[in-house]
């Protein structure tokens, strides 16, 4: 291929598999001689002209990126935007780029990121600069339109799966003499992916969870109350999973009401988990627990999906592909061929279909109560947790997960800003 | 060995291993051709006559009981009170045990089911009833005396460590942007062990987590606000990991605070976790997360230790031995018998010496600063996390967890009260 460099950023929520699809675009790189920077802390690292030379990292250390999550150069929740408004960045970054021979981006990240990269596409173009921009999907929220799924969403799904199974074997246990509800709140502030996930615990009419709570479905206090107590008096426990981001049905957020000040104007960073389950306590009288795994949710590498690793790394080996063949303005996504057996194959889609687009449930995954999923769901959801891809382990029992050496590249400009 | 019934009970809190006592219980028997009748829930069980017979479960299914979490025949908070204001109940149980000729009695639990099953005994000793009864360590609170560590406390030390290091990194990828301070609370109403297994995440001066609140020292806010700052400046994050159950200098529950009704009357279920990272928001003004693991830490089997594993078994493998040979109101603990390499071995304790104490973390296992853990408190904690004992999974990517048939033995006596 010759001059020119590829830059790949990170962008966003981290994920249990980020690291490897960077693993997989830095192989694939290296394999056609091309050399790899990253920018620090994704597009910021771009505008300040904070740039690491993964050069400097060895082969071992980049097979090691493939089991080792959160983002290991740094991601950012920094959006860029519109030309015309961030005029002054998206020059700077071409700034960056020219001083670097950057020839190739790769940002690695949901919607915002596919924005940011389709922008810069097209200011580059309009300047007459050669740089072909790709988006790289990866999200736990598995909310990107177009791509059948999303890097980051298997593994953090089966996290979901795994936890509620095990929680529920707990509460089951003790329900005689102890707590009889379980509230189990997981991420997805507009989509329901994870709180689905959670259905795959179990199949079976009693099996947890027994009430799923998606954010696609208006929350009715005195309904889901009912469902409690029904089945609590049927089953002897229940299950709640609840996405963070349910509403009332004058859409604002239910968690809200325990996210503003107490009585001594102290916050109360509450989440809609613990909200709720003082509210069946409240109302129902009975003894309750809940968990709020927050990040071990989508940081959980230990527990990741060795098909959601799969698509993580075959995006990035695809990204690269599309960029050296000069397809700007593209995303790699997952196509799914088949459900049984499952197949997939990855194809480039244009970044003007996916940028700034939301996936939330469809109608469909969702049963007739509003509190399950349907059996269309699981065939969704299913071959997205198989299997299982765990990290190597130390002597000391924890995993053997690599920390970077991170050599900054020499700057060539004057700050920015 | 002839005539003579087995009964085992599981009490308290469950955890990721209990199933592997029960299972070493129940293949040492049946080699022993000892029948095994257990009790569901817990003493409970035993009280109703509500007894299940594992000769109807398969070998497969009793091995399988080794890597499924929760209670198998469920367990129960409840305490039995001395034999003077209990004599009713511990009379019952007598004669319970009469009806089912049980010879023998294991009661897998902390150091409350201790003390029952050594007033059992003596009960059984002063009617002259031959009943052999045995206490079965178990609890994730590690707060058992004699014994080395209790078997369920090493797999969610593990839980812990692996959680604390995965959450670190997606915090370290994001710092520069967004969350600066992350919140991990962990269980320990009044010893810090499973906080202080929190610290085997990294063991660098600046490696999560940078602080450790334990219920051992006096929660001193001030203090713990200026060590956040100024780790968030040197490091540019920080991760705290807090016990449930720390105190103010007066010795009240920092998590009372939040666990009373807010200003509607609502019920707050804050936890500490929440509440500290109310606290860092509101007086640093830091971007703050927060997780409540809750159940999940004492559930999860599919992140064992390998060496609580073995522990777990071992116990359940010695109490039939010890039963057996007629030692009564005694526990098979596990003792230490070297750190590098570790060796341990079991032998038989005394109940007597058990019973309602509680082992909190030694002053030399908390290093000067009050917020981190000593090289000794490593030395202790590292072999009891080692190894991986992962379950075998389903094709569906979740664990293959069992479910027994608890097939309810017929009942003999009248209802009791």
């Amino acid at each position: 291929m010759g001059k020119g460099t590829l830059l790949y950023a990170q962008s966003g929520g981290v994920t249990a598999v980020i690291n490897a699809t960077a693993s997989a675009v830095i192989q694939a790189a290296r394999a056609r001689k091309v050399k790899v920077l990253a920018a620090r802390n994704g597009i910021l690292g771009a505008l300040r002209e904070d740039l690491v030379d993964t050069s400097k990292e060895s082969a071992a250390a980049i097979r090691a990126l493939a089991h080792t999550p959160g983002g290991a150069f740094g991601s950012c929740r920094y959006k860029l935007k519109s030309l015309e408004q961030d005029g002054a960045k998206y020059q700077r970054l071409l700034e960056v780029f020219k001083a670097h021979d950057v020839r190739w981006f790769l940002y690695n990240g949901g919607n915002d990121s596919a924005d940011t990269a389709l922008k810069l596409s097209k200011m580059a173009a309009a300047s007459g600069y050669p740089l072909t921009c790709i988006g790289v999907p990866k999200t736990v929220d598995n909310d990107l339109v177009v791509t059948d799924c999303c890097p980051g969403f298997g593994s953090a799904a089966k996290y979901t799966a795994v936890s509620v199974a095990e929680a529920a074997l707990d509460v089951a246990a003790m329900a005689d003499t102890s707590t009889k509800v379980f509230v189990y709140e997981v991420m997805g502030r507009h989509a329901g992916w994870l709180a689905a996930a959670g259905g795959l615990a179990g199949a079976g009419k009693d099996d947890a969870p027994q009430i799923i709570l998606f954010p696609e479905i208006a929350y009715d206090e005195a309904k889901f109350l009912a469902r409690v107590q029904e089945t609590v008096k049927r089953v002897g426990w229940c299950v709640v999973v609840v996405s963070e981001g349910i509403r009332h049905p004058d859409g604002t957020f239910v968690a809200d009401a325990g996210a503003g000040k107490d009585a001594f104007g102290h916050s109360q960073l509450g989440g809609v988990g613990p909200l709720l389950a003082a509210t069946v306590k409240d109302k129902l009288g009975l003894k309750v627990h809940w968990t709020v795994p927050d990040y071990l949710q989508r940081s959980a590498r230990h527990l990741a999906s060795k098909t959601d690793l799969a698509h993580a790394q075959a995006v990035g080996t695809a990204a690269v592909d599309y960029a050296l063949k000069g397809l700007n303005g593209v995303m790699p996504v997952i196509v799914r061929t088949s459900d049984r057996p499952y197949r997939w194959k990855i194809e480039p889609a244009a970044l003007d279909r996916i940028a700034n687009a939301e996936k939330t449930m469809p109608k469909g995954f969702i049963d007739k109560s509003g509190y399950g999923i349907t059996a269309a769901c699981r065939t969704y959801l299913e071959p997205l947790v198989r299997g299982e891809a765990p990290p190597p382990y130390r002597p000391d029992g924890l995993p053997n997960y690599v920390r970077l050496r991170l050599t900054a590249v020499a700057r060539k400009l004057p700050p920015f800003g």
